[in-house]
């Protein structure tokens, strides 16, 4: 019997509890073993849940009870989070989390001190929900040099993306929709504005190439300007426009970033839409493979953390290898990185080809401007030829 | 140190060593030891190939070396790669395999003598070539309950199928082409008629559900009557058609069949283009997650062959577990699976709708006839309509 312990009683937590109540009986068939939860932590009472029983309020029960080997963190945030985090790794037990901000502040700290004392700290359901992408990175692709990951890591902008595109919608108006909904947060910025896809694509990243990629060194770019005249655009060009979290690795110089691109159709992104998320991985012998789902919610998420839960109970008293080392991976310079760009400007066709050269013009009937995909160049070209140009109004980035 | 052999340097085979060598740093790295080609076998000389000492042609040279603790079996065919791969497990050696025919052969015998010799049969690129889907069953999913998998799981027909789409070609024709550009075989009939498919969904659905899927009790309907006119229809309903492997639950039956499906383009399948594969797995609190890439080719299926042989190294010694079990699978009754049907008929609406009740009408403006989509029906139910309306040309079978 394993002894399970769930941090916080909110949307995931209850769905891990739920999980693995509802696929009790097949897991055990699985592992070997019988997995149960014994505690839920959480502040709150709740009367009537059907796991009343199991909620307490002090942490300490749980680290003091040496039967729980495996707590999931499903609190949050990183203040006791952290130290709840801590105090079960110190105590030895495994820590499985969904917590994106967590992994990507102190991921190899806590890997490390789970290491050291001899458990696991694993974290399938931080990026992409409940795709399941950690473990393949961790045990499918392990023969292959990962040289790119592009992500739709963000659920929330991908659903107003899609019905701006379907719609015609302005921004603001899908956005307000989408909070209404639920899709959206009250204080959105942390979706709409890419924080929460920067995080992902950092510990994917790290995961990838074995170092630590710092979010805070990952240039991050949100979807509130992107506009309906945009889509307009994309549409001319057999393009739609997605948020993409995106490292690659070019003659030995890794770029990361998060920003809005435009994709054509012919890129398995492209019609990743809603909430769904998928994230592309191209290795130097395998070429592209794609993963996709649900990027977040409570039951999926709860999936992969129980993904995690069922890994330790398999694997009790061994240390799980990761990819992920302690070394920090110094990032290229952003200005040297190179694409095509997408870029809508008020002038003529042959000025802009005076500055920019040749061009593929794109006529979306839009008064007193232009559209144009350039020729790859690198983003310090780019911002040059913009400047020198004069007439941007606005500008994509544009993938393959 | 661990040293492998391949079986058989043909393209899988030379794929292998390809992969192996091409990535020895990053893979010794990985696993912390390194992983090496000790012998290729081959009944041919390969003058000049960089690999040709390795070359021998011999079986027992490999069999006899108690160096050799993995065994790539890249022959093909249930014949002579039968017997050594027994030869091989008999002496515990682990053996890797993208074999489908032999595995949905002998898959549960295989893995049974694996276990009774402490070593194990893997056999990740068996399906799906190069997309990691077996290793995520295994792993990532193991907290799920599978409900169903939909799968494009032949590289050639959906090559065939995508180009008859975009180009509005005979399905003789494009067949042709394919063969010319070595997307087809001389004799197509494993791929065109299903029976590749085939072995890969039973192979999928033991994995999924536990116990042995025969692929002989799977229902097998090829691409071959797929015409353009097909295709016209499908456009007016924003669909397309794909050839799918399949198995479900429901109600406690499990039904599994390849068939050409119409496809609606809010499908993640859809999208899956040309000699791309694709397999969508539903749990049953996850919901769908989709796994897609190279479905063949010398690399992608080498590389999956690859992690195979990293898992061996990385558990030497161990016993890997297999959710496929020995029992059998008994499947439902096929007359019984339920779904919509597309079906065209030299009829009237009015004629179609006294036998069918309400149906979907879509014209293609095809002379004499017209199509429509039926209401969910059992098989049984809508062979018996159909031969009551007595004018049906084709029907194609309808995914959601």
């Amino acid at each position: 019997m394993v002894k399970v312990a769930v941090l916080g009683y909110g949307t995931v937590g209850s769905g891990i509890v739920e999980v693995l109540k509802t696929n009790q009986e097949l897991i055990e068939k699985r592992v070997g073993e019988k997995i149960d939860v014994k505690y839920v932590l959480d502040l709150r009472e709740f009367p009537g849940d059907p796991y009343e029983d199991l909620i307490v309020h002090d942490v300490d029960v749980i680290m003091n009870d040496p039967e729980v080997s495996i707590v999931c963190e499903a609190m949050g945030g990183i203040g006791a989070a952290y130290q709840f985090t801590k105090m079960a790794l110190e105590k030895g037990k495994n820590v499985c989390t969904p917590n994106k901000a967590m992994v990507a502040e102190y991921g190899p700290k806590l890997m490390k001190l789970a290491r050291d004392n001899g458990c696991n700290y694993l974290f399938e359901a931080s990026c992409g929900g409940g795709i399941p992408i950690i473990r393949p990175l961790q045990t499918a692709l392990l023969q292959e040099k990962i040289v790119a990951i592009k992500g739709i890591l963000n659920g929330t902008t991908n659903y107003i993306l899609t019905r701006m595109e379907k719609e015609g919608a302005d921004f603001d108006a899908v956005l307000k929709d989408a909070q209404a909904l639920g899709y959206a947060e009250a204080n959105p910025e942390a979706d709409v504005e890419g924080h929460d896809a920067c995080r992902k694509i950092a510990i994917l990243s790290s995961l990838a190439y074995g170092n630590t990629v710092n979010y805070k060194d990952v240039y991050t770019e949100g979807i509130t300007k992107i506009t309906v005249e945009d889509f307009a655009y994309a549409k001319k060009l057999g393009a739609t426009i997605k948020l993409l979290g995106m490292s690659q690795e070019v003659d030995g110089n890794y770029y990361a970033m998060v920003s809005p691109f435009m994709l054509k159709n012919d890129s398995p992104l492209y019609s990743v839409n809603d909430v769904m998320n998928a994230i592309l991985v191209t290795g130097n012998t395998l070429g592209d493979t794609m993963y996709y789902g649900a990027g977040a919610g409570k039951l999926p998420t709860a999936s992969a953390v129980v993904a995690d839960v069922i890994e330790c109970a398999m694997k009790q008293g061994q240390l799980i290898p990761c990819t992920w080392n302690e070394g920090d991976l110094s990032l290229g310079q952003m200005e040297n990185d190179k694409r095509h760009f997408f870029v809508r400007a008020k002038s003529e066709l042959s000025q802009i080809e005076s500055v920019f050269g040749k061009v593929e013009a794109v006529d979306a009937g839009i008064d007193g401007e232009m559209g144009f995909v350039t020729e790859v160049m690198s983003e310090k070209e780019f911002a040059s030829k913009a400047e020198a140009l004069g007439s941007v109004v606005s500008r994509i980035r544009f993938e393959n």
